[in-house]
Order: C-alpha cells, then sequence, then structure tokens
C-alpha cells in the first residue's frame, strides 16, 4: 500500500461518509417535517421520550466516540487525528449492518471530562461505541457510562475482539475435535483486549486460563496487580511462571500482544495440534507459516491476507444493529456471547482454514441481530 | 395539517437524514480507508491538523447543536425533544446546499456545560449552527465558542433572523423608493433576533432604530438594562415612550414579538406607504390583509402561505457553504451583509410581493456561497 494511494483516495473522498436524505424536500415534506408539521414530533418526544426511537434518527444512529488516546497502530494521536479512523468505523456500520453511525472525535482525554461530554450528547443516539481508548481509562468510562445510560455502551477493543475471539475458538475447537470448556487457555496480553476476552470466557464457563502480562503469568498473589489485573489473575500458579512455562501442555495460545510475544517454542511444547491465535496487527505475535511448523493446527491472525481473519469488523455492525432493533439497553455476557456463537454458526463445517465468515458476508450482521431477538 | 399525518410521516421515515455512503465497500476500499490504509490519513492529520479537513468528514460537515431551551413556538421542551427540529434543519442544509449536518441535542441546559461539550466535539465539524437557546444564554454562549474554536460558530436564531431582514429591506426600499439608510425603523422584540438585527443593521450603516420591549422603547436612560439591551439602546428619546409613540412616521415596522404586537393604529401612524415585517410565527404580529388596509406598501411574514416569506432557511445553508467553501472561521458582520446582499440580488427586479427568493430556489445557496469567495 503506497502512501499515496490512500491519502489520495481520502483526498478524493473528504469523508468516507455523508449525511442522507430520507426524502426529498418538496413543500409537503417541508411542511409534515419541518414548520410547522415537526413541531407536533417534538411534542410527542417531550411527552413520551421514548417515541424518539420511532420519530427520529435516534432509534439507529451509533455515536462511534474516541479521545484518540490508544488508536490501532498509531498510539496517542488525540481525537482530531483519529477522525479517519472513526469515520471508517462509521462507513462499516453502515455498509454491512444499515446501521448509522456518526464519529465523535473528542478534544479532550480528561476521564470526567469524556463521561460528561457522552451523557451531554446521549439524547441522538440509540447506542455509544467507544474506541480506542487507552486502558485502564476505557474500564472507568465505558462502566460509568453504561451506568448512566439507557441506551448499550461498548467499548469495541475490549469487547468485539473478545466475541471474535469467542466464535473462532467455537469453531476451531471443533475443527481440533476438542471441548472448550476443557480447555487449557493461555492469553499473552493483558490490555483491554486480553482482559475482556479472559472474561468474556470464563463467563462462557471456561476456567483453566492462564493470562500473561510482561511479567509473566498474572498469578493472583501478585503484588500489585491493579483492580482489572485482579480479575483476571489465576490461582493456578502460586510462584511467579513464565509464558512460556504457561504454555506448556496448552490447547489454546492466544496473543493480544505484540509481534514477538508468541514463540515456536511455545507453540512446540504445546498439547498436541494447538490453537494458535495471533491478533497483533500489523505484525501477528508469531508469524502463521513458523506456527505451523511448530505444530499448531488452526491458526487465527487479525490479517486479511492469512486464512481466518477475526477482525472486529465481524462484530460490531451486527450486535448493535441487534441490540438497537431489539431494544438491549446493555451489553451483557449474554448478549456477547450470543453474538460469538451467531456469528460461529455462520460457517457450517469449520476447518482449518475456515472457522470464521468474511468480513465482507452480508449474513454476519443480519445473522447477529438475529439472534439477540 | 392534521396531527396524524406529520406524525405518519416522521413514523415512516425514523429520521430525516441518515448517514450516506460516499464509496463502495470493496476490499481494496476497505484496505485504503480502513486498514491499513487509514493510518496514513490519520499520521497526516496529526502532522498537519489543516489536513482535516481535506482528508475527512471534518471540512464540510456542521453541527446543529441545541439545549432546546427555547424551541420555536413550544418553549422549553430540552434537548431531546428538540431533536425532530435539528434533524429537520440538517435535512435542509444538504438539500439545499449540500452541507452535511448533523443534530447534536443536548441533555444539559447549563451553559458552562454546553460549552464545554461543543469544544470537546468540535474536532468533528468544520461549524456549529447553535439552534434555539433560550436568550440570555445564547448570548455568551455564542460568544464563548467563538472565541474559543476556530470555525465558525452562528447561534441561527440571531444572525439568520437578521441577515433574511437585512436582504428583505434592501429590496423593499428598492420597491418603495426609500434610501435604506436614512430609514427610520422600529423594532418590536428585544429577544435574540432583535437584538441581532438591531446589530446588524447599525452595522449596515442605519442610524435610526428604535427597539422596543414589553416596556415600550429601548433608551439609554432607561434603568435595570442589561449589557445587551444597552447595546441596542437609543438616545433618540430622553423619555419613556411606547411602540405606538415610536412608530408614528416610521418608515420601516419590524416585528420580532407575537401575534397582536403591531397594531393597525401604529401602521396608520407611520410614514405613507411603510415596511412591515410582521414574522412571529405561526400567526404574524398583525396579519397581512389588516396592514395594508392601514395603509403598508410592502408586507413580508415568516410563513409560506403569504408573499414574501422571510425564513431562515433562506440563510443557514448558503451562508455555512460559503464559510467552509473559503474558510473562513467566524461570522464577521461583513460575512453577514455580504450574505444579505447575495439573497436580496436573486430578485433582480423586487415588487411589492417579490423581495425575496423562495427557499425552493437552488440559487439561493450557490449565490451566497459565492459571495462570501
Amino acid at each position: 500500500m503506497s502512501d499515496s494511494k490512500a491519502i489520495q483516495k481520502h483526498l478524493e473522498l473528504k469523508g468516507k461518509i455523508e449525511t442522507g436524505l430520507k426524502v426529498e424536500l418538496t413543500p409537503e415534506n417541508l411542511a409534515l417535517l419541518y414548520t410547522p408539521g415537526v413541531g407536533e414530533a417534538s411534542m410527542m418526544v417531550k411527552n413520551q421520550p421514548d417515541s424518539a426511537n420511532q420519530l427520529t434518527i435516534k432509534g439507529n444512529t451509533i455515536a462511534v466516540v474516541s479521545d484518540g488516546s490508544a488508536v490501532l497502530g498509531l498510539g496517542n494521536i488525540g481525537g482530531q487525528a483519529a477522525l479517519p479512523v472513526m469515520e471508517g468505523k462509521a462507513m462499516l456500520f453502515k455498509a454491512l449492518a444499515d446501521v448509522n453511525a456518526f464519529p465523535i472525535c473528542l478534544d479532550t482525554q480528561d476521564s470526567e471530562e469524556i463521561i460528561k461530554t457522552v451523557i451531554n450528547i446521549a439524547p441522538n443516539f440509540a447506542g455509544i461505541n467507544l474506541e480506542d481508548i487507552s486502558a485502564p481509562r476505557c474500564y472507568e468510562i465505558e462502566q460509568r457510562l453504561q451506568a448512566e445510560l439507557d441506551i448499550p455502551v461498548m467499548h469495541d477493543d475490549q469487547h468485539a475482539t473478545a466475541i471474535i475471539i469467542l466464535a473462532g475458538l467455537i469453531n476451531a475447537t471443533k475443527v481440533v475435535g476438542k471441548d472448550l470448556l476443557k480447555a487449557k487457555i493461555v492469553i499473552i496480553g493483558a490490555g483491554p483486549a486480553g482482559y475482556a476476552t479472559t472474561k468474556l470466557l470464563k463467563h462462557y464457563g471456561i476456567n483453566d486460563i492462564a493470562v500473561c502480562d510482561s511479567k509473566g503469568v498474572i498469578t493472583q498473589n501478585r503484588e500489585g496487580l491493579d483492580q482489572y489485573k485482579k480479575e483476571i489473575s489465576t490461582d493456578k500458579y502460586d510462584k511467579p511462571t513464565t509464558a512460556e512455562e504457561a504454555s506448556k501442555g496448552a490447547d489454546i495460545i492466544i496473543g493480544l500482544s505484540r509481534a514477538g510475544a508468541i514463540t515456536d517454542t511455545m507453540v512446540r511444547s504445546a498439547s498436541a495440534g494447538p490453537i494458535v491465535f495471533a491478533l497483533a496487527n500489523p505484525v501477528p505475535e508469531i508469524m502463521p507459516e513458523l506456527a505451523k511448523e511448530a505444530g499448531a493446527k488452526v491458526i487465527a491472525t487479525g490479517r486479511s491476507d492469512f486464512p481466518n481473519q477475526l477482525n472486529n469488523v465481524l462484530v460490531f455492525p451486527g450486535i448493535f444493529k441487534g441490540m438497537v432493533e431489539n431494544n438491549i439497553k446493555s451489553v451483557t455476557p449474554q448478549i456477547k456471547i450470543k453474538t460469538a456463537e451467531a456469528i460461529a454458526s455462520i460457517i457450517e463445517k469449520p476447518t482449518v482454514t475456515n472457522i470464521i465468515p468474511s468480513v465482507f458476508d452480508p449474513k454476519v450482521a443480519t445473522t447477529v441481530a438475529k439472534s439477540l431477538e
């Protein structure tokens, strides 16, 4: 991808989305939809606030909110610079699920201000998709917003990643003939994606999970853990344990870290034919060829140029479509599990190189939305 | 207009606007506009913030912001209930000027919170259209936001009204053969529209203006004036003077008040063949038939069912289009005057019943935008 080609395309479009009209501006429509008719709609919303979902864009519009503090691959670039990414997400919401979405890139990285700002603009939206906000701020911002608002609030980097991993694992374990609930799992990376994935897998009923950060396995007795690492710590080991040690005999190794964080030695020491999800972008924790050589049976990455692309894009359009259409007010573990199962179900007969649908598969969003009915 | 027809149309549409895609979602476009290509656009915006205007929707998208504290004809109904109106404005921006606009209805009526919220979301927008915010809060909110932001901020209720009145007066005085700069003007109503109209007419070079509120003419020596009324007070009278007295010999009477605020006696006592703009909605300060009977030569209202409809819709799409396209950072008096002159210029030969173009005239927005080059 040459620099100029992506920039040229951006310059050509001047925005990946636009506001589209749903009706022609005729004198009759002006009278019905603006003055004087609009007054009736406003009074109905005033008297029955829920009617906004039927009478306005609120019912089908998601805010894609970011402060640009942790933009994938780019780090803390600020809200304005995150706009091309958030606009891209808004484009994907529309293209893949026919859900309206609008980017809200923030000129603040103060958590309290972010929370207040999102609450203040919430009347326009059916849901809040938080994006690329750094940890641990992302946890509190999401929790506080979900507690305050009666619309679903989802930090995509956490939950869409967790959901697509669960979907992938459901099918990958079918391929290798193992029971996911009894699998021994090692997760490399304890950022927002590692945190949310661990919590979701536990909700799903998986108990044997060792999460590793740069210091090794996060054990319950390790000192200095913050509340989030505590939540995903394990009592399996009572002394310091490296990721390499934890990988011995593992059925599943999941990388949510950085290039090189999964070694071929780790894969070799795992149980026979392990599942390896190496999801760092653009360079996976271990390259698929190397993982395969080391004995991995099913391999997934975040990239489109390898088989089994586990990408958030498979999750957020459909889950928000389903929540919006079914008036779901918060993103519970049950919602996430149903979404993962729905995505997995699209692949009727999973194989080594086909555990997950294509991001362009139009069935994904509709299948997910239907599963939330 | 039956209740059900307007509500039915709203229910049928579920939103007057939607997010539209500017390009098909193909694998190539996904790679250029999302991962990995979007990273280049984000880094360009980080390094050259102004490039956001070329690379994203920021360059051509207006926020239509309201707290619903003073919605035309409905009063303080709150942000959520104002959404149908703001969505309607967003629709008009697109339909009339091909400018993207998105409603931002606020869940707060605290001025400081409004200011902070708008600043925090400003990275997404090329301009801020404030709407239906009550006085005197609207003045401070607009001034503070314009001082803080490097994009134009315009309170529509003030300035679009002032501009369309100036445009109407330019042509109406041509019809009656009077010199607008030397005209004696009485303005009934000292709310946001009266305030901004008076200031704009003074900037235009008109000196003989008496503004009246419920207590009569706002004279310089009246006690208890707030800073805004002081700005538009007159030293023409040194004792309390009623609107009726001020109207004697007036060339122009402008109503920005409520039904009944202009009497036929006032029109009769004016100079021969006065211009009467009775702009209250839906019921004008004086009905056109009555004003005509009392001797008014040129009459304008805010309504579409009488000739000479002076409507904000003639102003906001074009002025924002012009400011956005010409990278204008604030709404100066010169910008407003150019806009008024451009709108007036569309009517080549003004007549008693044709001083202003139709709100559906596609030339209006393009002519205004061109005038700001």
